[in-house]
């Protein structure tokens, strides 16, 4: 028997209980030994809970039992996650996370300990939910140099843009529905403004590159610009807008970054819908691969930090491999990025053509049902930089999304 | 440093030795020791070719070389692939294994074997080519009871699907455009009559539910019968057929089963097609997943088989839990499944339907652009033995198809 102690009874938490309760006999027999959650950490209280009786308000009764062996931080936020979290590592003891927030702050210095310790910081629930992507990325695709992650990370945006796609709706009704049916926060801007997802493809940047990529170096750009008629010209090119977050190694570099994009049905991406999240990977012996699942939701992203703690219960006391080292991978200027435009100005095509020609070199004209007093042309490949500066004085611009193709 | 020998220079061999050379700092660094590909056995010899100088002919050689420590089966076959399976790992040698066959075969004996001995026998390549699925079952949803596991698992078949939808062709001439462009083999029968995929999810299964699941008992239709008009009726319902192999646990008890269905745009296996593969998986906790990649192709399936060599370099004298027991999951009887079914037959609906009624209890009649001289009816859901009873006393009958929803 090894005992667990879970701080934060919130969504998450809850969770891990319901999860390690109600597959108690499955769980028992992958670990090998069973798992008791000794100790629920939190500063309300419960009462008629289930967990009422083990429920304590101070962290120091956790950090000075010794039979504690697994830490479940279902907390999120940066305080007081980090200091009870080095504590736990200090102490010898696993940490187990869905944190999202704290690892791509302090990961690498609380892996380092962990290795220090020879114990475990485990964050599988910290990207895509239920989907087993670090464990993926750290255990399975070994034998690959990973060269790009481009995922779907946010349920709460995709749900908007697909209540968007599918309804026609402007992105303000779309997140009040997403409100209501308690999909997005009342306080949406981690998400709509793709703080979230950048977190998390900074995290798997991190983990697929084997270097510590800076989440505050990503480039990001959320989805509350993007409105009804941007939708129309998607579906009129056979495509549909994703917030993507993307990183890529190339010769020059590695780039990262979060913004809209115009996918079209080629993509895998292009099929996952409403709260569902996804990762593509492109390995290069392995090629193309994805996994798909739900990004979000008690029980799913539950089940990933449950199977965080089988590892830990099958491994008390050996530091398993994976994470990524102290050096910090330098992340290209954005600015240098090259990127295909969909660029919607006011006026007739045949008046504005000659001068977005000027500017972008290519432009191929666009037109979308329903949609008038305005045009829109695609672009060549541009560098992010140079678009942008000739992008600002364009004349009666009203809006630009990168196309993937 | 560890020393492995490899079993067959074919397609999966000779991408086993490229990945463990193209990729070898990279994957020095995830096994913390180097991996040298000590021996490779062929009954061939490869003048010029940079294994000519450790091609032996002799599996002997490599049996009593005790410094090998990672056997690398990729002959394929029963025999004599399970003979040296069996030999290496009575030696205390890891198996690693792209070969479903003998997986399906001998599975359970040789895991029993390799946990004996305290080796290793993975197989993760045996099944969705670089799909890391086995992994994935094994290591990642520890914390999950699996419930469902469907797939695409034939490539073949699934490029032979994708063509006869894109191009309206029949079956006969897209599977010679496969066999032209060497998608399959001249003699088609294992892949286009569902064999290939009824080993994969047998295998599948008895990893998700732990038991030995025979692949002598899972119902299995190829694709054959699939003609042009099947499609047009497909499209008519929004659907298109995929070849599923299908395992589900109920209370009733488990079934599996191989055979074309009609799946609409709600299924992210929709979305899966040319000779890319996918598994979905459910899990009582994480709720719906899936795993897309290239399901075959020499560097995908050997990026499987050589990360399968990473675990065993990493604990070559350690039994990594996973796999099966050795009692066997009885299958439900096939005819007690329950399906809705698509079935053509000749005359006109208005005079076919009630006959249809009376056999089937419901059916909607389905229409499609081009058919004529025939009709189609959608059923309710009706036991297979029942439907089956039926079906072959219907006059004209055609064809008969089952829908997923």
């Amino acid at each position: 028997m090894i005992k667990a102690a879970i701080l934060g009874y919130g969504t998450v938490g809850s969770g891990v209980v319901e999860v390690l309760r109600t597959n108690k006999n499955q769980i028992t027999k992958k670990a090998g030994t069973e798992i008791e959650v000794s100790y629920v950490l939190d500063l309300r209280d419960f009462p008629g809970d289930p967990v009422e009786s083990i429920l304590v308000h101070d962290f120091d009764v956790i950090l000075q039992d010794p039979d504690v062996r697994i830490v479940v931080e279902t907390m999120g936020g940066v305080d007081p996650a980090y200091t009870f979290t080095k504590q736990a590592l200090l102490a010898g003891k696993n940490v187990c996370t869905s944190n999202k927030e704290l690892v791509a702050q302090h990961g690498t210095e609380l892996l380092q300990i962990a290795e220090e310790k020879q114990v475990n910081y485990l964050f599988e629930a910290s990207c895509g939910g239920g989907i087993p992507i670090i464990r993926v990325l750290n255990e399975a695709l070994t034998a690959d140099r990973i060269e790009e992650v481009t995922g779907i990370l946010n349920g709460t945006t995709n749900y908007i843009l697909s209540k968007m796609t599918e309804e026609g709706s402007e992105f303000s009704d779309a997140l009040k529905e997403a409100q209501d049916k308690g999909y997005a926060e009342r306080n949406p801007e981690a998400d709509v403004e793709g703080h979230d997802a950048c977190r998390k493809i900074a995290i798997l940047s991190s983990v697929a590159y084997g270097k510590y990529v800076d989440y505050r170096d990503v480039s990001t750009e959320g989805i509350a610009g993007i409105s009804a008629v941007d939708i129309k010209y998607a579906k009129a090119l056979g495509a549909r807008i994703k917030l993507l977050a993307s990183s890529c190694l190339t010769d020059k570099g590695c780039t990262a970054r979060v913004c809209p994009v115009m996918i079209r049905p080629d993509s895998p991406l292009y099929a996952v819908n409403d709260v569902f999240n996804a990762v593509f990977v492109h390995g290069n012996m392995l090629g193309d691969a994805m996994l798909y699942g739900n990004g979000a939701g008690s029980l799913p992203t539950a089940s990933a930090v449950a199977a965080d703690v089988v590892a830990c219960a099958m491994h008390p006391a050996e530091h398993i491999r994976g994470g990524w080292l102290a050096d910090q991978l330098e992340l290209m200027p954005a600015g240098e990025a090259e990127s295909r435009f969909l660029v919607r100005v006011s006026g007739q095509p045949e008046e504005r053509l000659p001068e977005i020609r000027a500017l972008f070199g290519e432009a191929e004209p666009v037109t979308a049902p329903g949609v008038t007093g305005e045009c829109a042309f695609l672009t060549g490949i541009v560098q992010e930089a140079v678009f942008a500066g000739k992008y600002k004085d364009l004349a009666g611009a009203k809006n630009r999304i990168r196309v993937m193709w």
